[in-house]
């Protein structure tokens, strides 16, 4: 793997900017791919519970420092008496974007050179109070939809996927053919990597360094992953693995680019290891899943507890 | 109203004293009330969904100073350049509990005299670094179950509830009877009290001041809904006012004495009036409603946002 | 008082557009009239003392919640053991400007419809990262000069300056003169207004709302005090109440237009109450002033504990 | 070096529990050592100031994640219009203690299995809302006094102190003695490691992991230097390097144990080589030092920038 030619630079630049859906809603559509969710999907999503079996695919609030979290989430308690008894609060602060934290990535998130999500002027919309254009709170209903599993590693029969061989769009198609999946649009895609076993396997190095100096290089899915979301409009892509570096391309960002070019949502760092678990477990490849971001207004995403229920 | 004798003394400690749900789960058990949603209750509430409509419970993040925002959340901005693209992205800090914030308590929040949660010393219990018993990351898996609307104004035929009438445990029947509604073990309740409309019609009045010196009264659910929902083994109360205040009684906490009593959650400033309307719309009373607080290891609750699924 | 009239459009205009000192110490200059405390003037500063007497100006770190503080500051605490011991340490986090925190502002934080210090543009030179002009860190070495306090309740024979009647730029001339005190170059004033009998006159009204909504005016140091700088070559102003409000004349800054007119540094919510007993009982107007501000690379500003001594 | 042998046990166990100041300024004296700092102290150090050339002794306020620094500082921006113009503003936050900011520990910040200074109890006196004894704020007027470089490299000839040869008491003896240095009550002494230089020469490897799991060894002062600032009556130990890891007695703190045992403060991770330098330049050894901690009641310490002033 690759037994396949990499894509052109001249297909890539197909994929982002041939491809786009800008407009597709309207103009000043500020929910992208996450239209493709109507109330009929919502509740054909609701009839896939069977079990009734809940899955976590969220990571601890990451307070702890370490290889991959250069920027800890704040946690800090305060006890205060009521009366004869009391009470227990805290504080949460956390700058949740990187590769530490379980979190949702508004359309708001990434540009190219080109534009923000719909063409829009990142200079203008983004601002000191928060983004004034595709910002988390667009999503304040809830992200409710069917959601597959595509086990990479269960595909490969290895325990991770590793820099020498990036998650390929061809590859996802393969897992879909082999596992006999029908993809639907709107659907949500749950591309499991790894990435807690490459840790395990690489205890000294941290996944990726998003902020600060450090290696630029590591494991997951290729830009050739761009396409098949287009191709089958996936409403959101949940990943524990992020796009493979160096991308090997002149764009700043590889899958990352579907937030802008698609209206894709992006949900980082999710804990897959229980899902692809529960898939093998409960016999299955999709459950409903659940996403319920913050109501931050101008916020460019959320941290989130995503759920599947079986 | 009240056209009924208020509860005695006697009756109040009897509630929080000898209706203790204390070893029911065992007495180690973290979970609480939440132990009634098991997976068969989580696939019974997804199928009460129809129509596919979600509705948000959350208020917006509350980062502006006001009468019910003593400690405003912090969120700030940064933008980074990536190549010859770049990204947004966004710090969120939140001392959540008061009332300004849609966040769920976890079991630890609050304790007597006696103790906390299933019998626990809150000296022993909570720490610097958070909580050790009764965490909000026992309900990591989230809570998805049957949501009932408990519309009080509709009820009464009022805008809202005001300080001079409490809402009573014997009221919440009445609109069980008259509604007809038959509420299951392991069910929410939400309790639509009109708090906004109240807020509007008393702008310069906050509707409570949690931290810090202020007037100490407050509209809201009187202490005796406290057995409505032991009697009807609720999981989860969902609602806008809080604890009617003043208590009334020689204790410190009136319903929010069922996280340690009853180990019952409590979800707290949820946005009720488009639930109220949205029930009115789909001619219901039932949802499915599905909370996922975020995984804080040791955190005393979160901040949240409930969607509510017809 | 004012027994004068007051100070017409054009002789407000002139102010800030002819008196500036743009360029004077460099078009580059990020230090404005910091420059004027040369090494020579350190060295006079210091051997302005004599009993050794030291006086704190700053009032206590803002934590708690109230009319003056709609955005209190955070102070969170951890242990940790160490061995058979342990060490506590906290967090402080402040949004410290406003009227809660003492503190100091660099001569990025103003501008008007013109520029910045010196001419820059704020749309360049206010980035997410922080200022790249004029900012605090540009006074790491300190600053310490020689104070002189300006006591108007003093002067006056009243606990405090009220709304009617600002202090005006020719009664700050009155109190030298009728204390016999002459100001020298790079010296910085002190002006007690007497904030805090104010405030306990005033118990149930904030001093000022410069966060949200909310009353407008305040009481402090009408715009006539602005040439009273520049005349004088202040380097610093520090104060316990701020501008007159309001202003009165069409112009974004009363008194904070002397950061980008003329260089001239401002310490805001001093507490000068005990710097006043201070000097009665010293019988002195004059000592050495010390700032540190913390060394903020970008900074617009620092909370300060300015030091008065004797 | 060491040519002298190492203290025994014995030696070290009498530094801690023998010589220590309880009670020396009275049994509830909050402010240790710095009660020597007297008003005559401060008059006294002001009259050192000759030149008037004023030095910081700060590190930049540490946003930037890096190797020393695994909890990073906050720095966050707004811009918010104001009439025509507008202003700057920004939030700070850290959690100061560690090996990144340069901060003054209160003399709360310690203790060992026995007390905290004074012989007080830590589970009483470290509560969530701050330290109720030895805290911070009990300095407010700042710390104005002689301070003394003892500059290590220099005297040794070498750019930087090692981890194979720690500063040892005798070693700060003999500095006095070549240079003629007379220590009196009271004063600070700098002692200058060399630690810029070190980290160039180990440019992958911290200089201490203060949080979190990592190497336990560093170069700096050995517990030996404990009894050289309880003989001389030291106030304050400022340095760059801290205490030399690991320890190699049973006790958990080295230099650290003089907040508890002798009430004297340290001010950790100052920039020192440009002190170094200009006390070569200004051919002098001492200087006035001036330190303002931040206002904060309940502190433990405080980001501060130390100047010294020739």
């Amino acid at each position: 793997m690759p037994e396949r030619p990499l894509p052109t630079a001249a297909e890539v630049k197909s994929w982002i900017r041939e491809r786009r859906n800008w407009g597709r809603w309207g103009k000043d559509d500020q929910k992208g791919a996450i239209n493709l969710i109507t109330p009929a999907k919502r509740a054909a999503a609701a009839r896939l519970v069977q079990s009734g079996r809940s899955v976590s695919l969220s990571r601890p609030f990451p307070t702890t420092p370490g290889l991959n979290n250069a920027l800890p989430a704040h946690h800090y308690m305060k006890t205060v008496p009521r009366g004869k008894g009391g009470f227990a609060a805290d504080y949460y602060g956390i700058f949740y974007h990187g590769v530490a934290s379980t979190h949702i990535d508004a359309l708001c998130h990434t540009w190219d050179e080109e534009a923000m999500w719909n063409g829009r002027d990142p200079k203008k919309e983004i601002t000191f109070d928060g983004a004034t254009f595709g910002s988390i709170d667009h999503w304040a209903e809830g992200i409710i939809t069917r959601g597959v599993l595509l086990d990479v590693p269960r595909h490969r029969g290895v325990p991770c996927v590793t820099q020498d061989a990036p998650v390929h769009g061809w590859e996802l198609e393969d897992i879909l053919s082999k596992r006999n999946i029908k993809l639907e649009p709107g659907d949500a895609i749950c591309v499991y990597s790894g990435r807690d076993q490459w840790q395990a396997q690489n205890p000294n190095r941290s996944y990726s360094v998003p902020f600060g100096a450090g290696p630029l290089d590591r494991p997951g899915l290729h830009i050739s992953c761009l396409p098949f979301l287009r191709d089958h409009d996936v409403s959101l892509l949940v990943w524990d693995m992020l796009d493979h570096l160096p991308i090997g391309y002149d764009v700043p960002w590889a899958v990352h680019a579907c937030l802008f070019t698609y209206g894709v949502a992006l949900l980082d760092n999710a804990l897959l290891e229980p899902l692809s678990a529960a898939c093998r477990e409960e016999n299955r490849d999709d459950f409903m899943l659940v996403i319920a971001p913050l109501r931050v207004i101008g916020g460019t995403g959320s941290p989130t507890n995503p759920l599947a229920v079986f």
